[in-house]
């Protein structure tokens, strides 16, 4: 199942994302409610086409809190080693968790925003778990019945300034740096989920790869990160990313896709 | 004006805090609506002791996101390298911000739970700033206008664990890690507030100090903080420890007093 979050006129409301067989083309189903609540939600009656006048796609989730895993590659750890941002060959054998705020979070086809003090934005294509329990010293094992679904994400980060803010404050959370969707996929083959990214129609193998070659796995993080911190239904955790990064230009634009899911675009501005 | 938020028989509501001249004691005069919206908000004509059954007081806002600057007091900075915590004698020039998620938020005498993998959990009282208005890109002169008040904070930070993550996100954002209150101050002498701390009724005079001395004031942190992150109405700035912090144990009652503000107090437990 996939689930949408769109705006028609301005007024933000929820969908289902069916596939009509007759033109295999996506369709929005609306709902009628909050699925993310208690109370049932049931279709309206009304359908749109994903290029319907006034329609867009938004955020698919609006999360308290997004939690991010550095580093969590080996081809990443050696990509960022290679290319001069790391002094460490190999990735850490302990998790490195950051996060991002809410208003970090954008939709489909939202701008990106360059920041003045930034000479280097990077893309960074990845899985993203959105949470549908409220979960709270998790185990391993029980960790996956906590996930409504999955995402696309680009964890965009200013990689000049992730030398001189030792928290990453501004160089992962400033504004627009999390966009997110186009949809939740509830479900997706999670343990061999493949990434891959396109820069103006360009694809870019060696931002590929497939969360099978995640070093400490989806259910692994979700353990982690709620033996510290509770996390909320909407909360996201963006998994890492598969390999090399690279640099975002003002006009750029960036798709990250995850097969099984679809795709993200967004545009580069400068700010 | 002081802006309580509190539970009656479980049901959150917000009220003005007022001293009677009758008794010297303060009173909560309940309000009628949310004092952060644009509605007018007015008293519900209840007025009720703080001490009331079944009435306690809550953080007195939730906040989408809550930012901290790390060593802003020159005193905290050679506290934090005599301790053998840094091996930088001085503040750093550059602002150092971290930040902590909406979950780490608790109120007034609620536990503060220290983890179980950290054996060194420590207090650090700052004066902490409210927004009253979205907030980006606002200049040092004008900040200010965008403030709602002040509350106390305990900047409650997992020593032990700051120096394994990079980004503190554990160290410093994990649940319980942030108790604000006891209410908002809308009028405080911002300049000059003074800082003390007790621990279990004794004063710890190393942990007290003055906004006086701090190193980038007030303005220039919502200033610098804006200029990458929208700030939302009710989200908290941590401005800073003046001088020493110290470690706290299961059983331990730590209270945060600002002058002109009030006191927040907590208790410790073992998670």
């Amino acid at each position: 199942m996939r689930i949408a979050r769109f705006s028609l006129n301005d007024k933000p409301r929820y969908a289902f994302v069916q596939q009509d067989p007759a033109d295999g083309k996506d369709y929005l189903i609306e709902l009628d409610g909050y699925p993310f609540g208690t109370a049932p939600v049931k279709p309206t009656g009304e359908r749109y086409a994903l290029d319907a006048d006034g329609l867009r796609l938004l955020a698919p989730v609006i999360p308290s809190k997004v939690y991010g895993l550095a580093k969590n590659y080996e081809a990443h750890a050696q990509f960022m080693h290679e290319s001069g941002h790391s002094e460490i060959a190999h990735a850490p054998e302990d998790m490195v968790i950051f996060s991002k705020p809410s208003t970090s979070v954008i939709g489909p086809d939202d701008p990106i925003v360059i920041p003045s003090y930034s000479n280097d934005m990077n893309f960074e294509p990845e899985v993203a778990v959105i949470m549908g329990r409220i979960a709270k010293n998790v185990p391993v094992e029980k960790a996956m019945d906590y996930v409504l679904g999955f995402t696309c994400v680009n964890d965009v980060t200013l990689r000049d300034l992730q030398g001189l803010d030792p928290m990453w404050t501004r160089a992962k959370g400033f504004d627009t740096s999390c966009p997110i969707g186009p949809w939740i996929q509830t479900e997706l083959d999670w343990k061999d989920a493949k990434i891959s990214f396109t820069l103006n129609g360009e694809d870019v193998p060696m931002a590929s790869g497939t969360t099978a070659n995640l070093i400490h796995s989806i259910p692994e993080q979700i353990a982690a990160i709620s033996s510290f911190s509770t996390l909320l239904p909407g909360d996201v955790i963006m998994t890492g990313t598969p390999n090399a990064s690279g640099h975002l230009d003002p006009g750029d634009e960036p798709i990250v896709h995850v097969a099984g899911i679809g795709s993200l675009r967004n545009v580069v501005v400068r700010g």
